[in-house]
């Protein structure tokens, strides 16, 4: 027979698992919005889609979008973050590991385009609908992606303080880099091209824009 | 005294120029209605912005506007076309040049680089806007982008079989190469950067890039 604190650490656990699924489903439940608004402002534009439009897409009550997000201008914000925020996690990530320059750059290269492919239509969203952000937020996104590219440059010049690097203006270079990899979401097609062909082509070009050594 | 046969050609010599003339006010009084439109589509998008602003930011009447075009739909089309129509004809006077594949394309990002910066409104119009574009107009802009890319392409093939290029995929190495230079148009800042260093990098990386040997 459980003993009562066997019984009370059982509730808690239960209580914590609800909790966590909870917050799952709730996760869950908003990452869903943002999708299906994705969907209508790519076909749409912004100014056209209606939050009623999105309830209906959704099959929801316009309440129901009221508990996640206040307005429409705030879906457009949760949607035009999504990329930059994931692109300076994945980038931090390769910093912090023990590598050497070139081979934190062919990371960064790898994920943060895997990252601009697989959310291919929330970057296009926010390069068209960047106008409509209110500009607290669009300054706030515009900050985010100079730090990106600030970060990415200070990687080039420490590789070329390495000697693994030939960059003559780490700035120019970097912003370069970045708007290559984000035009990406501008070109690629699923049915035209394999996505791991274009990011180890994106890799290889990277690196022989910047390595003093060239792999291949 | 001027012979019948002189006033006569003098005349005609008057006649054409007048009608030379006409032509050119005419097209300085289009290039300042798109110029206008330009900057309101740029400042408060296209749908919030109505042919009666632009005649109002003009000092005309709309009927004035009517007589260059028949809609506000066509006037966002001749906006998005200036870009990637100067583009291609700055390509294709360089393909016809008698040069080494490297020069040709150096002398091609110079070109479409400077191209990118002085027409940098209507470029970030055309990519903001091309889903208001009709469905024709927006297959026909990216058809023009599609031959670019690959003329740039047939070039960078043209050089691989010279020796002069090492291109693992001449298609994804073009898409690239003219991604990363327009999105000089997201990122350009007059009072940030110049003109100058921003082509000569430019031109720099394309040529690190591609080239076999690289100059720098």
């Amino acid at each position: 027979m459980a003993s009562r604190k066997d019984r009370a650490g059982a509730a808690a656990a239960g209580k914590a698992n609800v909790a966590e699924l909870r917050a799952e489903v709730q996760e869950f439940k908003r990452r869903r919005i943002l999708e299906e608004a994705r969907e209508l402002f790519f076909a749409h534009g912004y100014e056209a889609t209606t939050l009623d439009a999105i309830a209906e897409a959704l099959d929801v009550t316009k309440p129901f979008l009221y508990s996640y997000f206040r307005n429409k201008s705030e879906i457009l914000n949760a949607i035009c973050e999504i990329g930059i925020t994931k692109s300076i996690e994945a980038l931090d990530e390769a910093l912090a590991m023990k590598l050497a320059p070139p081979e934190k750059l062919r990371l960064i290269v790898e994920t943060v385009t895997t990252i601009i492919i697989t959310n291919q239509k929330y970057i296009v969203v926010y390069i068209r609908e960047e106008k409509n952000l209110e500009s607290k937020e669009a300054r706030y996104l515009m900050g985010l992606r100079r730090d990106f590219d600030q970060r990415l440059a200070n990687l080039l010049e420490e590789g070329a303080a390495s000697g693994d690097f030939d960059v003559e203006d780490a700035a120019l270079a970097a912003v370069s880099i970045s708007g290559m990899i984000t035009w990406v979401a501008n070109w690629y097609r699923p049915g035209r091209h394999l996505q791991t062909d274009v990011v180890s082509h994106t890799i290889r070009l990277v690196d022989r824009m910047v390595s003093k050594r060239p792999r291949r």
